[in-house]
């Protein structure tokens, strides 16, 4: 884990204060750069040693076979995995005859720190070979917000107290080495030399190489180019192989004398585009880049992240480590989102290969939320990406049988990859997710997607086909998998069929609002007053002895899971068998705690409190999507501390590596929710409608908190502490906006700020408890 | 599909009168001879054309792995699929200059003898050459009940009408040639060349060949001896390589003249000994054989088979298809089971190679009970296997954190082999059939198995970890699979908790009939109290609104399948995924039927017939081990039309092909169910205590049934038609035997038989649909 001696809570960055080299994988999920269409896992500058070499670009993946022991239909037979791409990261550095390398001579100092305000990853090297020739190595990484084909490095050496050769070897290179990373499932399966040379092109400063996947076909290129500056002179060559090319660049520095080289990079690919054109573009990618420089760069860079935090911050008093981490957090969902454009935000992002690249319902249920408060531009990229593969979600629903569009489980393209159905193909929810992103784009941002009536419109035909009426005229929903994956295969699970209902409603409403729609999406006139009626007869089970919802039909009845008084905090389906984990009272995450955060309306205030209470009982929190749930709903019912707690635990998921997966990538979900924590538990916020519903509420913990937020076109802010919250515009005259506080409806202007004092709330229950063990770390426990 | 013009129908033979290539497949496995031990395809002689080469040694098997492309805890990494072991049938015949082959020359007559009384395979055939010359060969084989390790083969070849040149080539082939069977998953995976040379022997008028399997290490051992008999004299030599071995006999035919050649093979296996003592084995075995000779063992095969005949056979009167189906299914019953020894019997006998030639629940569930009533020994033998795997068994009850033993769904070795687990771990149900098999035997044969005892200790001891008892103490099975694969991972299914229940109870009973057992294998004094109180509190759902059981909790909520009007008969699992099928009014196969022939005694007869009709109409039979049981379910609620017509499709499923998958091996299940059909159904012979409860009750198209039995070791024949039942015993003076004959308590003694007027019973409801285009064909329709 990495711990805070050598991460210390700083408000605006990620330092690493020494190289603790068993770390490296997870610092490089941590320190990873990215802008949604590229990504580059913190790898150090020479390449070794490192714990997984990655760059990614948005989509480009490999398939694989899924070959199963015993088929079915229906099972799909290809997957998809993201590939790790050219390498253009690499600086190779000679010193006198030895190579650098963190492993030998005297590393005097080694700091990293990923900058959260400027976008940019710095590094300061101060090392002495074997031999005894000592230099002082900077470098500052940035893939750029504002060329999004674009990264870049600077890279200097500076001679500290002898005349020494200095020989740069700045690289490309395809088909690096992977390692096997895990026997884990969950984790990527590691692909071999995926990429088939096609084309080299030496440049006068560098070069471009092109490579095509093997199996998907999918054509890349990358490009490096290089500005040079060495007051004492010196040589330059560029040699290009089909798997790599090498610019060397050797010089002999005086006692303090510096080399310095900007590397640019940049990347392309295809599914159709010709080489020609694929070659061009990143050679005009590399062009502009050289034209903008590296101060260009660093200026643009800056001005993105300025605007985005303007409107983005969390403000956090009195928890330093959770401020540290929720800016964190902040950062790298913008840099999984901004410029994704109609491509996925995979569970991952671009900072490692785990679930081999594959988006799932995370991005709609977690973080596309934040970005509708914050980047609205980078949410209905998302939301365009999934307008995109309807054509998939429709064949996919018409070999289950359905009507409409299944949207898949897991997928790069837009093809089914899940090869496990009861946690792929029976999560149904995720449909009504999507459905529910799209109704939240439309109250958050006030503009209707284009394509979004579409998209609710296949996902309630797809609910109106699976669901039925009994005989009684109760509507149900058998078979699925809600988001707990340790009960799959439920009828009638209470998150799936409220988000169902409000998938069929807002598709009707949709028709209703806009009446061309129906014959545009071709909507029979009575398949409106289908979804209503099945809606309006959902069924959601009720379990009268305990006062609580059973999360789906008959759950409250199955027997308890046995908690060892000690044991393994492995996750338990690496215990026990599906088998026994379906059909107990154990949870691997919130299932109906998340309805009741989603849906909070169908919910009595009284049936929160207790259900909150059961099923803290039984969540493991095995799923990083879980603790910011809890903390909401915690903080919902008046458990603000446990809510901390929870806030706590979901921020520093990757910070802290608390779920032992970091090195395959972060958390991005669950960075997400943290935000969610904070903005949705402390601040009380709701989407149920256009009003936004805040009522701030902290816990002890947190002395004050300020966040800002995008709504229907004005930037709000809202401050708290523990006895007042205000809420103000932050756009000019005239701007209004009416907003619900502690349940009061007020008008918000440019002008007039409202202020009122926190309406405490005091819980029906004493704190939960949670399974033996499985208690979340007091927040600030690092 | 074999018709009735190329199969008429005989009461004591399978007779193929013409030959059709493109039943070649078929036919290998409906003429396969076995023994238990041994099993041979019936493949001509001259081994080409075939549709599967096979030659099958009672587990004889290789790994192979199971790659899952998303694993999980505790899945079967490895699985295992029989070897087609080095074939001995092949004689190979070269008539002057030409090949004796099917394809070339002309046919004048080809036909083809399953002699079910003498045990033997007869071919004759006339067969002219391209260049005009005649011969008639005929051959006879036979795979030896009374030398379990003994083929033998009678081949002879007469010049028609002209001298001819014949050349006989008489083989040992391992590793043949295999072709890729099919791309349904439930199809055994090809297998290339599993067998490694070892050590080869020439002996004077043969060979022996000695393999090892690549993976699984085991032992193999194949031999070959002759007699040769040629009046004009011959020239005989043996030619030995690795994978083949070879008797060349050569010689010149006068018009009439003749050669006859009699093969003797013999087959041994082992995990563990030296290829010295395996050699010196086959050797013995040879030996043996040769001195026996072909008169010997073909009087030794007809000994053993009246005797089996004599206390096992069927007689139908009416129905003449019925009645050699019925016999051919006893005698390939007897084939799969009469010399296992310790092995199990799999599904397909060892006929084929289908379901990797698997074991499964339907050996005790199906075919068991005919065993037991005809052929004790041979069940006693297979329920001996079982108990010799408890300790795999017990090592999968532990990896499923549960206590006792856990049956392998499937497996040849013991180890567990499904590598789908809502259709493998989640059928839990079979350790309660592997129960109910020890509790009938003792109840049938009035004698307790020694090793019995731990078995019903072990399997309850199972059902005690893995239900619960709930808030108000009603007992629950959750999570599980019935015998119905279409409604996977259910709770409560009502087959599964009945069957458990009774299962506990056994064990407890088990345990007060001998105190010391208790001791013995460790039970502690309460755990038979906890036995009996989960049984005694054991949940089974009823449905009051529609008067019927759910077959497992909510099923009769579910909605309905939609049947097209027409369509394909495909199986549905070929046509829908799971997530479709398992959570809708659609049955695979019988499962609440099941229960009620299983455990009749917990059904109302009201109840019964309501089931009976509520299940009729949304059972597809995708499973061949359905019709059986609708059978006998049908004809105890008085819809004997229906059963007769079940009866006839259970009997016949593979001499029709119904399932077009005979090619794979035959459904031994079904075959055994056929007799089930006529005997449970007809004979309304029902097993539930010592006492053999009769009701003979027969459909129209029957006349008259006559069926033999062993029961308490005394034989017992029960004769029925429209007006009459009649039961005698017929064994010795003194011998009496309590019967229950329509409900009567009566006493048999071998001296006065029992006669009773039929008692009839009415329907109470009329006779049932099922789904469209899932009517059984009327009885006899060929």
């Amino acid at each position: 884990m990495i711990s805070q001696d050598i991460c210390p809570a700083e408000p605006w960055a990620v330092r690493e204060t020494r190289l603790d080299t068993s770390l490296l994988a997870q610092t490089e999920s941590v320190l990873a750069l990215a802008n949604g269409y590229l990504g580059m896992r913190g790898n150090l500058d020479e390449g070794e040693p490192h714990g997984i070499a990655g760059t990614y670009l948005n989509s480009f993946y490999e398939d694989r076979p899924l070959p199963y022991p015993e088929g079915g239909f229906g099972y799909p037979e290809q997957g998809q995995t993201v590939v790790n791409v050219t390498d253009g990261k690499l600086i190779r550095l000679m010193v006198d005859d030895e190579q650098f390398n963190v492993g030998s001579g005297v590393l005097h100092s080694h700091e990293r720190v990923l900058d959260l305000r400027a976008g940019m990853l710095r590094r300061n090297v101060d090392w002495e070979s074997p031999a005894g020739r000592r230099v002082r190595i900077t470098s500052r990484r940035l893939v750029s917000f504002t060329q999004r084909a674009v990264a870049a490095i600077c890279y200097e050496v500076e001679a500290v107290d002898r005349q020494v050769r200095i020989t740069v070897q700045s690289g490309l290179a395809a088909n690096e080495e992977q390692a096997k990373v895990s026997d884990d499932p969950r984790v990527a399966a590691a692909l071999k030399n995926p990429l088939i040379a096609v084309e080299q092109d030496r440049e006068q400063h560098g070069a471009v190489l092109l490579h095509r996947t093997r199996s998907s076909g999918l054509l890349l290129a990358a490009g490096m180019d290089h500005v040079i500056d060495c007051p004492s002179g010196y040589q330059e060559e560029t040699d290009v192989r089909p798997d790599w090319a090498r610019t060397t660049v050797v010089t002999l520095l005086p006692p303090g004398g510096r080399l310095r080289i900007i590397k640019f990079l940049g990347y392309g690919w295809s599914t159709s585009r010709s080489t020609e054109a694929l070659r061009d573009q990143v050679a005009a990618s590399l062009n502009t880049a050289r034209y903008a420089g590296w101060d260009g760069l660093v200026a643009e860079q800056r001005e993105y992240l300025d605007d985005f935090w303007d409107a983005a911050d969390v403000e956090i008093e009195g928890d330093p480590t959770l401020q540290q981490a929720v800016r964190f957090g902040l950062f790298h969902v913008l840099q999984a989102g901004a410029r994704a454009e109609g491509r996925p935000i995979p569970g991952k992002g671009l900072t490692g290969p785990g679930y081999d690249g594959h988006a799932f319902w995370d991005t709609e249920g977690f973080v596309l939320p934040l970005l509708m408060y914050t980047a609205p531009r980078a949410a209905a990229d998302a939301l365009r990406w999934r307008h995109s593969i309807l054509p998939h979600a429709r064949d996919r629903a018409a070999t289950l049988g359905l009507s409409g569009a299944a949207y898949p489980w897991r997928t790069i393209g837009g093809a089914e990859c899940s090869a496990y159905w009861p946690a792929g193909t029976a999560a149904l929810h995720l449909n009504a997710v999507v459905a529910r992103a799209v109704e939240e784009y439309r109250l958050i941002t006030g503009t209707e997607l284009d394509f979004g009536p579409e998209i609710l419109v296949e996902t309630a035909r797809l609910w109106a086909s699976h669901g039925h009426h009994d005989a009684s005229g109760a509507w149900h929903v058998d078979g699925v998998t809600g988001p707990d994956e340790y009960s799959a295969v439920a009828d009638d699970n209470v998150f799936t069929n409220l988000m169902a209902a409000r998938n069929m409603r807002a598709a009707a409403d949709a028709c209703t609002r806009d009446p061309s729609l129906a014959e545009r999406l071709g909507v029979a006139p009575d398949e409106p007053e289908a979804w209503l009626a099945a809606a309006n007869a959902v069924h959601i089970p009720y379990d009268e002895r305990l006062g609580v919802h059973p999360q789906s039909e008959g759950f409250t009845r199955y027997a308890p899971w046995h908690f060892p008084e000690s044991g393994s905090h492995e996750p338990l389906m690496m215990q026990a068998p599906y088998f026994q984990l379906y059909r107990r009272q154990v949870c691997k995450q919130a299932d109906l705690v998340l309805a009741m955060h989603w849906c909070g309306g169908d919910f009595t205030p009284e049936q929160k409190a207790r259900n909150v209470d059961y099923y803290e009982r039984i969540t493991v929190r095995d799923s990083s999507l879980s603790a910011c749930t809890q903390a909401v709903m915690c903080a919902d019912v008046g458990h603000l501390e446990l809510a901390h707690d929870y806030a706590w635990e979901a921020a520093v998921v990757d910070l802290r590596d608390l779920h032992g997966n970091t090195r395959d990538g972060l958390h991005i979900a669950s960075l997400a929710g943290a935000w969610s924590a904070i903005v949705e538990g402390f601040g009380g916020l709701r989407s149920h409608s256009s009003v936004p519903d805040l009522a701030p509420r902290l816990p002890s913990g947190i002395t004050r908190l300020r966040f800002n937020l995008r709504h229907s076109g004005v930037r709000l802010l809202v401050e708290a502490d523990h006895t007042t919250a205000r809420v103000s515009l932050r756009d000019g005259e005239g701007a209004t906006l009416p907003i619900l506080l502690y349940g009061e409806e007020v008008e918000v202007t440019a002008e007039k700020p409202v202020t009122r004092p926190v309406v405490p709330l005091e819980p029906l229950l004493p704190p939960p408890q949670q399974p033996p063990g499985y208690a979340p770390r007091p927040s600030g426990q690092s």
